[in-house]
C-alpha cells in the first residue's frame, strides 16, 4: 500500500506523518518513509536547488521538471523496490504537489494542469498513491504555524499559498472522480490528535479491506 | 531563425559552432549562442549534476527530466527573448539530444521515444529549431577525437555511443517527415572546413529564402 500525505506549507503534514509512522509500527506493518523531493543522492541535490537557493531564477516549467526528476529517481531507487517487497510506503508529498503548486497556483490553464498530471505519471512510471490525504487548512493559520525560516517556495507569499490551498480543494474534487487511487480532503485546523483520528479511521478501513 | 547543431560526443560540433558564429558575424547577422544544457544559473547547476557528478545515480527518466528543466529555463531566459527581438539563435544540442540519448540509446521503445519528444516540446513551450544539423561520425572516430577527460555521459562506453549514433540516423529519417523544422544529417568525417562548406551552403539557401 502506497500512502501520500499532502497539503499546503504549514498544514500540519509533519506531525501527521510522525503519528502515522508510529501507528504503522504498532500495527506490525513494515513501512518505508520518504519525502518528495529528496531522499536520494540526486533528489537531495535537486531539493537544494529548488528550496535553498533563493538567488537562482526558476521558471514554472523548469520547476515542474526538477520535481519530476527528483520523483523519478525516488520511485526508481526507493518506492518501487519497497512496494515490490510488500512494504507500506508513506510519502511526504507526491505528484499532486507538483500539479497544485506548479499548475493551479502558478496560473496554469485547466488544459495545462491536465497535461502536467499526465506528464507527471510518465516520470513516476505510472506508480501513484493508493491513498492520498490532503490536509486542508486556511492559509493564515498555516502561515502562523510556519514560525521558522521559510524556504524558496514557502516564501512565495500569502496570495500564492491561498491559490495552493484552493488548488488542493479543487484537486480533491476532480481526482475523487478521475484518479486511480483514493483522495481525502481532511480538515487540518483541529488539534493534531483529532486530525489523526480521522486519518487512522480511513486507513483502518482500507487495511481491513485488503 | 533558430539553428541547432547536434550529434554524438566527438562528432565535431564544437568546431562547426565556432565556424558558424564567425560566419553569422560576417553576414552582419546579430546572433546569440547558447549550449544546452547550461547557460543560465539554473542550467549550470543542472549541468554540473548531469555531467560532472559521477557518483550520483541518475535513472534515464530522471536524466531526461533534468535536461528538460535546464532547457525550459534556457528557453525562458534566453532563446525566446532572443528570437522575439529578431536575433539568430544558435544552440549546441537541443531536444533532439534528449530523445536520442535518453530515448534511443537508453533502450526506450518507439512509443516511449514518441512520448519523450512530445513531453519535451511542452517544456520548450513549443519552441523548436527551424534548422537542425546532425553531425554523423563513426563512434570509433568520435572516440579518437575525444582525447580529454570525459564527462559522465561521455564515459558511458562505445556500445552506448554506437546506439547514440544510430539513434541520430534514425531520428533524421523520422523527423525529416514529421518535425516542424528541417533536419540535415551531415557527414562529420571529412576535414572541418569541408563539413562547414555543406552546412554553410544549406544555411545560405535558407537565409536567402527568408
Amino acid at each position: 500500500m502506497f500512502i501520500s500525505i499532502d497539503g499546503g506549507d504549514g498544514s500540519g503534514k509533519g506531525v501527521q506523518i510522525e503519528f502515522l509512522k508510529e501507528w504503522l509500527d504498532e500495527q506490525g506493518l513494515e513501512s518505508v518513509f520518504v519525502r518528495d523531493p529528496g531522499d536520494t543522492p540526486l533528489g537531495d541535490r535537486i531539493r537544494n536547488i529548488l528550496l535553498k537557493d533563493p538567488n537562482v531564477e526558476i521558471c514554472p516549467k523548469a520547476e515542474a521538471a526538477l520535481f519530476m526528476a527528483s520523483r523519478a529517481q525516488l520511485v526508481h531507487e526507493k518506492i518501487r523496490p519497497a512496494l515490490a517487497s510488500g512494504k507500506v510506503v508513506l510519502v511526504d508529498r507526491f505528484l499532486l504537489s507538483t500539479v497544485v503548486y506548479q499548475g493551479f497556483a502558478s496560473g496554469a490553464s485547466d488544459e495545462e494542469i491536465a497535461e502536467l498530471w499526465k506528464i507527471g505519471t510518465v516520470f513516476t512510471q505510472g506508480i501513484l498513491p493508493d491513498l492520498t490525504f490532503i490536509l486542508d487548512c486556511p492559509v493564515e493559520e498555516c502561515n502562523k504555524r510556519l514560525n521558522r525560516a521559510k524556504d524558496r517556495i514557502e516564501s512565495k507569499g500569502l496570495e500564492y499559498h491561498a491559490r495552493v490551498a484552493e488548488g488542493y480543494r479543487q484537486a480533491a474534487i476532480v481526482w475523487k472522480k478521475n484518479a486511480p487511487g483514493e483522495v481525502f480532503l481532511i480538515d487540518g485546523t483541529p488539534a493534531p490528535e483529532a486530525v489523526f483520528k480521522k486519518i487512522k479511521g480511513i486507513l483502518q478501513t482500507r487495511l481491513n479491506r485488503n
